[in-house]
C-alpha cells in the first residue's frame, strides 16, 4: 500500500498545477498537502491494482475522488465551525470563511476536471458517477444538519444519513477502481455495493471508536461526539433500550453543560453500554461487513482477485480499527 | 422570445424534481423561482433557434447554465454580505449562512447533472466546457475579492476579472446554442467567441448604466457601485486620468463615509465624467461589440443565420441597456 500511496501523492502534486488568483489556490494546497489517510484513493488505486495489474492509470480518478473528499471538508467545516483538522487549521480558519467556500467550490470543480484526463467512454461513466454521488453527499450533509435541531432521529434515517455522508463515497471509489480497469458492468455495480456496506460498517465503527477507541490509535480525543451532543446510532438506541425515567436520566445527563466533560463522557458510555447499544452496534459493523464479503463472493472474478479484494478490504476495516 | 421564456420556465420547473430533503431543495426552488432575465438561457435557445430550427433540444443545456449561474449567485451574495436580490431576500438572508453554502453546492451539482440528459457526445463537449467555465469563474470572483483590498487596480486585471467573473459563462452560453445544434467545431469556437466579446461589453455597459442609467429601466438603485466603493473600469480610468491634486480630491470623495450618498453619487459622477472615462468606457462598450460583430461575420454559416445571430445580439446588448 504504502507504494500506491507514494505514487499518488506525487502525481498530486504534480498535476496540481493551478497558481493564480494564489488566493484561491494556496488554501486549496494547503488542505490537499494536509495528509489524511487517502482511503479514498487507496480504494480505487488498489481496485484497480487487483483487475488490471495497472495501478498508475487509477491516478487521476483517485486524485478527483480525494480532491472532491476535500472540498466536503472544507465547506463541513465552515457549517460546523470546526477550527482544527488534522493536527493544523480548518481552512476557514485558517483564512476566512469567504476563502473556505471559494477555495472549497473550486475544489469540487477541479474534482470533476481530473476526469478529463481520461479516454470518453471512461469519462463518460467516472463523470455521471460522480456527480450522482456528489448530489447524494449534499442530502447526506443536510441530513446531518437537521439531525442537530430534532429531538428524535429515528434509526432508518441515520442510516440514511450515514450512508449518503460517508458511504456513497466509499462505494464511488470502488466502483471508480472498476471503471478505470474496465471490468464488466455487472462487477462495476457490485463494487458499488461492497463500498457501500463497507463505508456504513466504517461508520458504525468510527463511532464506537470515538467512544472506546485508544485516543493514540483513533488519532482524535475519544468522547468527541459526545461532547458535541451528537445522535450518533449509539444514542439513538440507547433511547430506544432505555425505560421512560431511565431515559430522563439519561437526557438529563447527554444534554448537561454543567458536568465537567471527563464524567460526562464516562456517564454516557455506561449508558451506551448498558443499554446493550455497544453491542447493537458491533452486531451492526459485523453485518455490513459480511454483506461486502457477500457481495465479493458474487464478483464474476476468478477466485484468487475475490480473495485479493476481500483481504484488501478487511485490511480497510482493520485500519480504521 | 417570449414563447422560449415561456418554454424555458415550464421546462425548469417540471426538471426540479427533487424534493427530500426539504431544507436542501426548497431554497434551491426559491433561488430558481426568483426570475431574473434569464439572459443565458435566452442566448442558447435563440442560438440552437437559429441554427438549427429547433429550440427545444437546447432546454437542458439552457437550465445547466440557468442553475449554474444562480449557483454563483448564492455564494457570491454570502461573500458580499448582500441581503436582497430581485427584490427579494437573498437565500442565506432568508436562511442561513450554512443553507446558502450547501444549497449552493447542490446547484452547481445539479447544473452537471442536467447535462445528463443528452447523448454522449454532446454530453462530453457540454460538461468538458462548464466544467472548464465553472473554474474560471471561481477565478474571477477571486480577483473581484483581491481587488476590493487593493489601492490600484490594473486595468488589464480588471479586463481579465470580468472577463473571467462575466464573460466566460455569456460565452460558454453562445457555446452550449452551437454544441446542442451540432454545428460545426469552427462555428462553435467562434461563437465562443462571440460570447466572450458580448459580455465584456454586457458588463462595461452594467457599470455605466450603474451610474448614468434609468432607475426604472435598470432595476436597480442607480449609484450603487459608488455607494460600494466598487472599483469598476470607471474608477480605474478616472484615476489613471486625474493629475494628482485631483487624484487626492477624488479619492477623498470616493472613500468618505461623511458626505450624504446623493452628494457623493454626483461628485463621483462629475468626475467620472470631467475625465473622459465615461467616453472612455463608451468606446470601449462599442470596441468589443464591433469585435463580436467581426466574429458573427466568420461564422460559417448563411448570410440569413449570420444576420438573425447578428440582430439577435445587438437586442441583447440594446435588452441590457
Amino acid at each position: 500500500m504504502k507504494n500506491l500511496i507514494t505514487n499518488f501523492e506525487s502525481f498530486l502534486k504534480s498535476e496540481l498545477i493551478y497558481s493564480d488568483p494564489t488566493n484561491l489556490y494556496q488554501p486549496v494546497k494547503y488542505i490537499l498537502e494536509s495528509g489524511g489517510k487517502r482511503l479514498r484513493p487507496l480504494i480505487t488505486m488498489n481496485i484497480c491494482d487487483i483487475l488490471s495489474n495497472d495501478s498508475i492509470k487509477a491516478l487521476p480518478a483517485s486524485a478527483s475522488l480525494e480532491i472532491f473528499h476535500n472540498f466536503t471538508l472544507a465547506h463541513d467545516d465552515i457549517m460546523d465551525n470546526s477550527l482544527m483538522r488534522r493536527g493544523r487549521e480548518t481552512l476557514h480558519s485558517k483564512w476566512n470563511i469567504n476563502t473556505g467556500i471559494l477555495s472549497g467550490d473550486v475544489m469540487l470543480i477541479i474534482s470533476y476536471e481530473f476526469l478529463k484526463k481520461y479516454d470518453d467512454l471512461i469519462y463518460i461513466e467516472l463523470s455521471k458517477q460522480l456527480i450522482e454521488t456528489s448530489r447524494l453527499l449534499c442530502e447526506g450533509q443536510q441530513y446531518d444538519i437537521d439531525f442537530s435541531s430534532q429531538d428524535i432521529v429515528a434509526e432508518d434515517k441515520y442510516f440514511k444519513m450515514i450512508q449518503n455522508k460517508t458511504a456513497e463515497l466509499i462505494a464511488c471509489s470502488y466502483k471508480f477502481g472498476g471503471i478505470v480497469s474496465n471490468t464488466k458492468d455487472i462487477n462495476k455495480q457490485i463494487l458499488y455495493e461492497i463500498g457501500l456496506n463497507l463505508g456504513i460498517a466504517f461508520q458504525l465503527e468510527d463511532d464506537l471508536l470515538d467512544c472506546f477507541g485508544d485516543e493514540k490509535k483513533f488519532g482524535k480525543r475519544i468522547g468527541g461526539d459526545i461532547i458535541e451532543k451528537k445522535k450518533t446510532l449509539l444514542y439513538i438506541n440507547t433511547i430506544q433500550n432505555l425505560s421512560k425515567n431511565q431515559r430522563i436520566e439519561f437526557e438529563k445527563t447527554f444534554y448537561s453543560d454543567e458536568l465537567n466533560e471527563k464524567s460526562k463522557i464516562n456517564l454516557i458510555k455506561n449508558f451506551y453500554q448498558d443499554s446493550g447499544s455497544v453491542d447493537y452496534l458491533k452486531q451492526k459493523v459485523k453485518e455490513y461487513s459480511d454483506k461486502a464479503s457477500y457481495n465479493i463472493s458474487q464478483l464474476d472474478l476468478d477466485t484468487d482477485k475475490k480473495n485479493q479484494i476481500l483481504n484488501f478490504s478487511r485490511n480497510l476495516l482493520d485500519r480504521q480499527i
